[in-house]
């Protein structure tokens, strides 16, 4: 991963409050993962499609700004496909169309045995700017 | 808010670990807020995609859950209307479906000058059991 | 519905092939309707998800393009709420945000009871063109 | 693909309406191709959102249909990634999960250059009964 994107993100809040942690990206691609604790739980004891969405999100992130312009998201659609609890699930991104304005991208999000738990799509706008130093 | 309702998602850690606070609710539908602090922030400094999705997530939970039957989270798509920055954020979920095994709600999440900042639909498979206890 | 998007959409091949018919427009909205024939029919014997998609298409297309900049769709989700069986359906579309370069719509697709038959939610990129004469 | 889920697709009066044809199918999977023609072109004349979304639309129901229970679909998102135009395109659906009441789907559509013209995923309701003869 290029030193500034991971920089960039190392500025992201909310994944960090949610202990996500970003593994790898390259050019339209990138990895993470979560340790699932308690706080990641939803009142029906499974994890939290917050907590998978966020998962996803920032993959997608990652993935999105990978070329080094600074890409904001405009929609995400997410499938729960089984109930995911932990311990540690993966998400990966994967940039499917990339124009000079827009670029989507599916996410997958995997758990301990490797079975897929939710399958995302986004699309991003592309800003002429940089990413912020 | 039947205190039922209420009382099964207080269980719901992921949303109290990202101050998200259920105000009020009824039959098919659900009103939360979020007071927005550095820990919601993202890369870019606005508020997460994913803080914005939790909480639109939550009423989702809330109002598909609100009849009193087990209600799943199958899909959610999530459109980003302009960068929210805070200091409040409130949603609110709306049913526009609810057959014997489905219900669909849209979501509103807007920022303290009452502009809406995202907009997102979501489907849930409605168990058989009643909301555990 | 102003002399120039009415001329433009009536090079819509694909609604005229399928009998969609716009009914009205103004900035940010539109709606149309579909009589439903044999040919709109699935192998279920309902009305195709295909053909309530394109009826909401229409009017996201008409809605997006009402102020006159050129508007290409980038995605839509649409949920389908229950069987659609004609003998007319309606679609409206409503613009819920517009910015210089994107727009986001809702559309709601009715049958002749003005039962809410499918919803969906699109977002396009705005051109800097005028549409075409 | 087995005789009665042909049988059951050569119904679907839509997706022959608007000459689409469907190449082959197993569990889980399925094929069809468009022949583009001026009825299926939009007012800016490239295909129309509503062709692509029904190309897609079909593989869906027939790889959803495949293992023989009746699939409702529940939602759909796709994400327009560059202009189509012809002359042939194809499609592809393939499962991502099968529950005994839910199945989700992902659909590619391709142009004559095999290149990404939408991509799009799914969800349907699996009913008890067997597909209708």
């Amino acid at each position: 991963m290029s030193p500034s994107l991971r920089a960039f993100f190392q500025n992201d809040r909310f994944a960090r409050h949610n202990g996500i942690e970003l593994l790898d990206a390259g050019p339209g691609w990138a990895k993470a993962q979560l340790a699932v604790g308690d706080h990641h739980l939803n009142a029906a004891n499974v994890v939290h499609g917050g907590a998978l969405f966020t998962l996803a999100d920032l993959v997608f992130a990652v993935a999105s700004n990978s070329h080094g312009r600074l890409a904001l998201g405009i929609n995400v659609s997410i499938s729960y496909l089984k109930a995911a609890r932990g311990p540690l699930l993966t998400a990966e991104a994967q940039e499917v169309a990339c124009s000079s304005k827009l670029g989507t991208y599916t996410m997958e999000v995997r758990d301990a045995a490797g079975e897929l738990v939710a399958l995302a799509q986004g699309t991003v706008f592309r800003k002429d700017s940089p990413l912020p130093a």
